[in-house]
């Protein structure tokens, strides 16, 4: 089975609570602007595009219940449920963009009945939605075609279908390989400090009946000497015009380590992750999170001396040199990056 | 202040309990031969050095009490605690070596009076301590001929105090730097999965008053490319004679990276733990550990799905072209090491 985090289904907003993973599998069905506002805010919907698309039908659910009998009442509350929607996660882009979609919708619809306005909300937020998993599925046969049934493949962090609408970024051959049968060996960095690869990439890739072995970070070096890895496939959070890519810390290491060793190390980036005013990784800002992420487990134990002094980076950015292509759902872009990645962006 | 996990002051045998850091620093008394065995089973007192330094002493102790007025009922009591203190951890190397060194001793003085004798096993026992800690400073000194005041150092586990008589190995030599004022900026590798940097290495360095920073081991690489790690200092729990060192699992990933940024990586390998008739590192047998150890945090938490496939090994090996020196007690060893380690070990 695969693995879709919202889903409308019978006139129902539904939502896989990844607050709870990977112990617990409970879907939560958002009916009112609260609902979609707390399951924004408390990140039980999480990855951008996710969020987006939660965000797009949430609106369409909060005023699909409106007793406005004429568009301009109905606009105004509307507005007044998008305004609310936005400041469930007010850093999140793609909330912004998916409402504000949303919202050019509605104003495309000006002065028409509201059952239809309604309709056309909801086609929209459809639309969100397809359109993010037909991405995904580009990005997926995209990178499926530098991959061979039967290969030892190793990823990093969580760029999975439980980020998107289905099937992930990097995690999406992983998906379309399983559906022709494939059968990938899969290892997944646990990826501290958060453990985004135990908690999430684990569980979706099992779930889906993969065959997924998890291991520290520390030992990726031993699974790829012992021969077990034969591409690395992980995402990206920006790319700058020189290739360098941004994605969450550890994957420069993973990208050394397989250079090292011989494997092809590639990197997942839809192409409106692709930032040519960047001119390189140098560029990217680096969020520093706080220590407790290291010393304290999930917030209840400490796990150094008290008061230690911690480093804690949330991103590091892999040099273009050691990215092997960069895949987009667009095309497959190979160094030189000052040359491919403008023309991609051009297709 | 410098840290030794082990101390016989007062006609008392104390032993800092490592189960309770980093949080809680508490001082056992051991009196009874119960105490001893009981403190090295669950590994109150740990690391091979500790454990022998602990057994030595705890048999003195535990005989000292004995009533036996001749040698030969002496002996007797003596070969029972022995054989009782024997079964604590019964893997531990160190710890049959030092209760047969005691008996050694024992056996030296066969028929002498009572009194002379415990006189001895006390000597012995303290001799046992001494010879390791100076050992572990000719580490210290050695290593310290490498580096620079002011230097940035990343080291992963713990080869650490905590782990022998006072300084440790790939340790050491920050404690003589720090006793000449040489100022270190330390990084710590948590180390994965049982976190002995976090709880043990950044625990000691910050209880000597150093500067130590923690970071998730998949950080080195970003700490590296800062420009902040002028060199790695680790230990080695068993060289081959071509210089391939196997140690805590994540070594070999440092030594990759330090190789990328031109980092000398330094080995810290008492001569007891070259082992020249285990050719390469093929031949060195990985110890892997129950997966618990990765999705159990301090088994009390699941931190992946259930029945999760994992690798867990708990060593690697990192090949001898990674290491710029292996240091000893008895001095430097440069590649190549087939040649460099058996001259080592004439000296």
């Amino acid at each position: 089975m695969d693995i879709r985090p919202v889903k409308y289904e019978e006139g129902k907003l539904l939502i896989l609570d990844q607050t709870l993973l990977p112990t617990t599998e409970k879907w939560l069905t958002l009916e009112t602007k609260e609902d979609v506002w707390e399951a924004i805010h408390w990140l039980r919907v999480r990855g951008a595009p996710a969020i987006g698309i939660a965000a797009a039908y949430g609106i369409y659910v909060a005023v699909a219940e409106s007793q406005a009998s004429d568009y301009k009442t109905f606009a105004e509350d509307f507005c007044k449920v998008k305004e609310y929607l936005n400041s469930s996660r007010p850093t999140a882009v793609n909330l912004q963009w998916a409402l504000e979609r949303m919202e050019k919708c509605l104003l495309a619809h000006e002065g028409e009945a509201v059952s239809g306005v309604k309709a056309a909300l909801l086609a929209e937020a459809r639309a969100v939605h397809q359109e993010d998993e037909d991405g995904c599925r580009m990005l997926g046969e995209n990178g499926l075609s530098l991959l061979r049934p039967g290969m030892g493949i190793l990823t990093h962090c969580n760029a999975g279908a439980l980020a998107t609408a289905r099937y992930g970024t990097a995690l999406s051959p992983l998906y379309l390989g399983q559906e022709r049968g494939y059968h990938f060996r899969i290892f997944a960095d646990e990826t501290r400090p958060l453990l985004q690869g135990a908690r999430l990439t684990a569980w979706e890739l099992s779930r889906a009946g993969m065959d997924v072995t998890l291991i520290c970070d520390n030992m990726a070096a031993t699974v790829m000497k012992k021969g077990w890895v034969d591409a690395v496939l992980v995402g990206c959070d920006r790319m700058a015009a020189n290739g360098d890519g941004a994605n969450k810390i550890g994957t420069s290491a993973v990208a050394i380590l397989a250079k090292e060793y011989g494997i092809p190390f590639y990197m997942f980036v839809p192409t409106s992750t692709i930032d040519l005013s960047t001119l390189t990784g140098e560029d990217i800002p680096i969020e520093e999170r706080r220590g407790e992420e290291i010393y304290k487990l999930w917030y209840d134990k400490d796990m150094a001396p008290a008061g230690i002094k911690t480093f804690n980076p949330a991103f590091d950015v892999t040099p273009a040199a050691y990215i092997t292509a960069v895949v987009t759902e667009k095309g497959i872009a190979y160094p030189p990056y000052e040359q491919s990645l403008p023309q991609m962006l051009k297709k």
